[in-house]
């Protein structure tokens, strides 16, 4: 009830702050007699750790975890899988500045409003480093959803736009460059702004796009509980997201209905796919497909004023190893999170059979 | 679990079909001692209800809610508030050549592949008729939400869109024609590009932007139940919505963060409000505010082909009373989801006094 | 979350004072595809409802119960089932002589002094009034579950206990009776009793023992959601229940484990069941049995002294048409929680199929 | 859902199995701004640890617990609280000759009929190893509730009782000798009988019960989350439990309504507490009270006979350091889930405020 757990029958509670001696978490509700790919989860999490390319946060963590319970013999128990990340890098005396003052367009004001206290050390439990718990659970749902795919993929830095629809596109691209564009020409250019605005200590925004193939036909339960609103739940709920759209989203509501609606195939599959594969909060088969745009971080290497406790101008500086632009980053946390979606449908619609 | 209930404390489940003989709910979590102007209640009712205006659906519904318990000489008892609406036009014959075939974009398809069985009687629960149940509770969420101000209105349909932020409006405008356009001129012209619409038995989608006054700080339950994460799912849960962006949206994920940083004044308001009124899942005590994409209306007054059960090709017609543009009614709909998410976000709040 | 709610994927939401317009409920969850009879869940109704012999309440109230939604053609269709039961008899002259006094051992005070208002009309949301949606949806629930037979019947009442265990009882001649007690001489000792006790306008206690049979091996989610812990809850959340005990129970707590221990057959049966068909909160397929202790009825026809709003001591005396003893009609209501219960557990017991 | 999370404001989720690496929880929802002393909690997991005397399980366990987040410079800050208590001491081999047969009245049959697998290892998630776990969120729950009493004691080891009510006792004295008895006469009887049963490699039951002082008015959320009736769900959930009765309990479905109703001194209190503490479900400020019967261990150092995965008969022996009585090391756990749902009504009772 107080926001730390995702999900209804899959469920992943999870905690930690940044510079705490660990972060970990609970996932109570996956099925037993899943034969588990340790190394796998492993991958995930490297994907998501600071350090892995030079466009994103030099600060360096290994991110490695443990699991404590609900794994026998590398497969599932269907008891609740605790797991713990140890946080090895707990330089806190580099946020001892920011300690009596809030930064602007981060989460320091609100905390200490709504609690009264905080734990100011880098962002406590207001910092993205909370999505590696997402992403160990993500990654088990994925091994879970076996014929299901989950790809995510960054679609613009900047003003700098994938137009390509994604069923143009190799998504299988998306990993061989440290941007995580599908497109290499692109990636490139991208790869060169994010470089300069680094360069400037300044940051930007960005999308990342996500498909999700082979989902069955009837997960998501109308009419609160819609995939599709659980989706967007889910990918506005990782930090630095300020919109979410699916199918034809934005683009959709400029549209007539002669055009927008897809036509049936005799299989039931559709001739086009502006409904992005959900019809009345129900996946229909086809894909799912949606946008996640997320904000420039607030972090910058750069001089600034603000404001502190007691309502003072003061003049900070941002320090550290920021990442300059979120999205590469942001791709597996992405995936993550869709998987936990599907996850929770899939085991929700067995109550139909 | 099934979906048809929405907040933790102040809980709403709503039932019934588009041609059942009653659509209703219960609130459960209510406060007790709130003085209710049930009139009030109706009213939000027939901001919502068919038959209001020439660009919605001609269909007649007087849509009375009677309330059945947890009032008491009109005042909140703290009990569970049941309350019913009677379909007083079941013209279920209308639907009757709809039984054996899927609607393109329309809920058919996928309720029947989901539950096996379906009410086609008009879409059935996939009906939009079902958010008036969502309009009487969020008209008790604002009674009881004294000092917030929810204000919802349409920006854009199809390609005519308002392009002034809200700051730059009267919002007051919006209630004052047909469209709920708070820009006189924009609003004659949306209603002359809806009317040209339906003319063609065709329709069109359309934006509805809603700006949220006088949160208190410190409502959001971080780090899944984000303040903007429950208010996207509130959104995407309404019939034809897909997307949502709160603050600077999908625009701000152009810009750059020396931009997009939102500076303080000395009294914790801050100069700009690119973050939308909330910092990591929480509210800053400045205006929330998002937009909400809707599709067109799948059902068009025109010939089409389509399937039946079998997969058989079959040719359709598109009969009916239906709205060739959504967003006049999904005005006061969004607003009573938006209310019910500040509503449930400022209970759960309490806890921390 | 105000506790109004029962059950996580079968689940009953229910509304309604004792002298509202209406009670009703919405159930959310119920599987598609169940051909309801819907004369079988009036006649659970007319099991609890009162007036029906001469020992219990003289109160008329026919309690018919109207299906809103969710059952297209008796069929159900995995939307929630609304329903209403219209209070046809509120007399509420009978209670204005308690609007301002706290009736000992009721929950008038506790209502007052948590709510800080009260419907004071004949006990409003605390009455036993409420447990008449508990019944439809057990009925429903009854009905879902073809293969298991909840059986509950009068233990005791008062003093004059039933000794001897349910498997030497004709559970069937339960119903043949009053009193609802399988054992016909003691159902006879029973009946009088209880209208000796009527006589003096005093009220006594009983126990009601309860049978379930066919329960599917894997029933229950430890470690918290054990199968009987949710059976307690559900027992000791009925009106005027003081106490539960499964299996071997109270006295199962004085015996020596190597008498205890229930040894298997080879079949995987039990050739004991003192552990009354639950292991670690799981089911074992073994019948399930469990006893529920009611309190005397508070309302006596007698005078007594008591407080009001302001502390004063006031006199006052019992008038109505209460139940001398609640055990009668509280047969029904067990057997509709216990339905409740394995409803929901087999259910959630779907994820691991 | 999946049943190991317990609470809704309140909430605490565990996870580990008895031979695991490691148990764990989260604390989700506990209130900012406590200070804990953390050396307290400790003594509360003292209090429920193996081999702490002769008459308990000569297991050695540490039981340390360590805390990952939500508590900074020794104040809760409203964040989740991880914490792990590492199994130090992990003799596996001792059980393997139990993984292939299911040891009579123990949860093995039933885990593997519902898991399909199995951690067979001393028990696995079905030990009540998982009760250190609620030892330490019941201990932060205690210092939460300051001005809130929970103690409990032995009352009954077998056919041995105390038949003194609570209030005639010195509750104090539990505390001082090994059995949790406050009556030292009958503890040491009880200490006694312990030793001759555990000398015949027999166990035997018993009562715990558990007073509550200084509740606030108010606590409880009927019609279905009654506070006995979470008290009650709370305790059933404790491993070997078999029953749960409070206040009059089941004596009280004996007495007569004139005898049984609780009258009122002008302050509001009452004259006897026969409802132990709570009316319609909500607490009125008297003394809760209530007892918790225990089944005999299911472990006895004996010879026996039972049936293997195939439903072939084997002779087994039991092994191990076993409690041959459970009720002692049980007082600190009745304890720990009184105070966790003492707290969640607690705060659940601050949205009334």
């Amino acid at each position: 009830m107080a926001g730390n757990s995702f999900g209804k029958l899959f469920n992943l509670t999870t905690y930690g702050e940044s510079h705490g001696t660990a972060l970990g978490g609970v996932i109570d509700g996956c099925p037993p007699g899943i034969e588990l790919d340790i190394e796998a989860i492993q991958n995930e999490l490297n994907r998501r750790k600071p350090g892995q390319s030079v466009i994103v946060t030099q600060r360096k963590e290994p991110d490695t975890v443990k699991f404590h319970s609900g794994i026998f013999e590398d497969v599932t128990t269907g008891t609740p899988i605790g797991f713990v990340i140890e946080n090895t890098n707990q330089k806190s005396h580099d946020y001892s500045h920011i300690k009596d003052s809030y930064r602007p367009s981060h989460a320091d004001y609100t905390y200490d409003k709504k609690y009264g206290v905080r734990d100011y050390r880098g962002g406590g439990r207001s910092s993205a480093r909370e999505t590696a718990c997402r992403v160990v659970a993500g990654a088990i749902a994925k091994q879970m959803l076996k014929d299901v795919q989950v790809t995510a993929y960054v679609s613009a830095v900047g003003t700098l736009k994938l137009e390509k629809p994604y069923s143009e596109l190799d998504l299988a691209k998306a990993e061989t460059n440290i941007v995580r564009c599908p497109d290499e020409a692109m990636a490139s250019k991208m790869e060169n702004y994010i470089k300069e605005v680094r360069g400037k200590g300044d940051t930007v925004g960005g999308i990342v796009s996500c498909v999700i193939k082979n989902v069955p036909v009837g997960l998501g339960e109308p009419v609160f509980d819609k995939l599709h609103a659980e989706l967007g739940k889910a990918m506005l709920s990782i930090n630095a997201v300020k919109g979410f759209e699916y199918g034809s989203g934005f683009h959709g509501s400029t549209m007539y209905g002669s055009d927008h609606n897809d036509a049936f195939n005799t299989d039931g599959t559709t001739k086009t796919n502006y409904s992005g594969g959900i019809q009345g909060g129900i996946s229909n088969g086809m894909d799912i497909y949606f946008n996640v745009a997320f904000k420039p971080v607030a972090t910058l290497i750069q001089e600034y004023e603000t404001i502190d406790k007691e309502g003072k101008v003061v003049k900070m500086h941002g320090k550290g190893r920021h990442d300059p632009c979120v999205v590469p980053r942001a791709v597996p946390i992405v995936e993550a999170m869709a998987a936990l979606v599907i996850a929770d449908f899939y085991l929700l619609n067995k109550i139909y059979s």
